[in-house]
């Protein structure tokens, strides 16, 4: 799994008992597999249809750094299927992970989209090829 | 199920669709099942344990009014687990599903503590009967 | 009165004093002044015009349970004067309230439009009516 | 009266019909109030006890620049009254305007406490009485 | 160098220290930068273009009031010049200077656009022209 | 340079003109640099000293993507000179660049720590080295 985002839990982000509010922590997770399936996707308009349990294995404090990294399962027709976690980046001790985090792509009226993927691509070797071929 | 929240949702709670942002809806729901268990449990440190399965059925707009409703599923010796739903409150539509959300309570130290209790009870009622005997 | 909705005090809606802040507050209950309005008045182009005097009693600090509450005092010709509360979920103490809070119905161009509301409604029976006559 | 702060109205500012939501409009002015309070009761726990009628003359827009005035109406003995006005720095039409806004000078102890003010006073005669004194 | 802005630190405002996040002051020294360039050129559609040498001299504390200052450095043709000071009111201890902040007018399609301004104007001089010669 | 962290541009992050605020940008950027320095120092305690020149080169827009990238530019005593660029993740534009951001490492009482340390490090190769030495 790589981990492409990091976090600075800063007082803003707790909760009443001064840990890490697990409401802001699910936040960053969505906000993860969104932006992970725009890149793949090369879609703007995508939204997120489904995720499985979250287990909550241990919390954040303030001032910890909190990164979040995301893998894909499985590319659907017009969907994306991620796998996520969320771990402290100090200890490398995992905070949640959730198995299944499914991204819909969506036409612009908003119906599911077919998307053409069925492998990881990088943004540096699509713009490499555009490059070539210009 | 008992709606007890309702939220206006306003620019700065969309994503950049212009729909609800998952993650604020997320936030709100955890932040119920939170302060719903602090409720129940008489005891302000509680945490989000577990989870179930989130299907998100349709999502809402800025404008829309969405309510935050909460069932107890069981009580556990330590743990709070509930139903939770949200959904737009000018048609009932369902936006949002998490079939078991495990709160636990937890004592000074962060340890999990038996809360002893295993009904719904209103806060009124508890008003009232510290009122007759005083 | 009715309490509609619940707010969980988190470090983020603190002055710098440790307690509530003030201006937070009021915003809670203009959301759900506004948000109540449009229910009632099924019209989502609505804005406050006007807040009779606000009297802090008490404050509140991070990890209590505010609810907000809110009954109409009176149905004008495009406006609803409404009563609101802010209290403390666990003991019932009163934080705030504001006697009249009045928001008008507006149309596209942002002229006040009648109503012709004059009682409140459910949106369960709304629901039902239209139901039953489909 | 005189007008010491300003915002640049933010599309997370507005409300869900595009213009300034009036609760952010009630936080500005409370924090005004409360700063201005601690400048002249040097004191920095203070609190907004009291605000008389609020009447919403106008809105704003995104892009719109707000500016917030204070003046003091009186000094009680462990409190100070002021009249507050928000308004569109452009044509200075007047947005808002509350003319009592009393704030609360603090003991440690959250207990009302004498200021022995009198007067409105300003940081830079305070600063240079220091360094002439010095 | 006036200063036409203050803001009361908030918990919400720190970092993980317990300190003033650089990074909100940045954000309160950059809207005032684009404000005021709003109000001198006449024009809402500003960018901010470059931002000199940050000297971070000393931090603020929860309850602590900062004021921000701006003075005119340079008129350019589509381009204004700033100079940036924010400082704790109550001592006047400077927190962060910034000598050179560039904001740009733009035209409609987001292209430099020349302002004609070549010297600060207050904005009661412009309503009492406007009043004069109508 | 190595990019460690991701954006989704969402509609509270803009200014009035419908672009990314600056402020915002800046916030990440700072925030990124301050953690970035807490790993490598493995110290929580570290402050933005300095930044260098800031030319913003381009814009993003709601639904864009922004990452943020960080390389150390030396080491000093007790201080960290790092080099930092924002880029649009989609097309690799440069949206901003900061040649020379310094975080001083701090003691308990706030004041400068010699941090010991001298080049990069990773937080995976630390963990593998606890490990074969326990």
């Amino acid at each position: 799994m790589r981990f492409h985002t990091r976090k600075w839990v800063k007082p803003g982000d707790l909760n009443a008992n001064g840990t890490l509010f697990g409401g802001r922590l699910l936040s960053w997770i969505d906000e993860e597999a969104i932006l992970y399936s725009i890149i793949q996707l090369e879609n703007k308009k995508v939204v997120t249809k489904f995720m499985s349990e979250i287990n909550f294995m241990c919390t954040a404090e303030s001032g910890d750094i909190v990164e979040i990294g995301i893998e894909v399962v499985k590319f659907g027709q017009s969907s994306l299927t991620l796998r996520c976690e969320a771990r402290n980046k100090m200890n490398h001790e995992t905070i949640v992970t959730v198995d299944q985090l499914i991204v819909v792509n969506l036409d612009e009226n908003g119906k599911p989209l077919p998307h053409g993927k069925t492998k990881v691509e990088y943004v540096k070797d699509r713009l490499a090829r555009e490059h070539q071929s210009s």
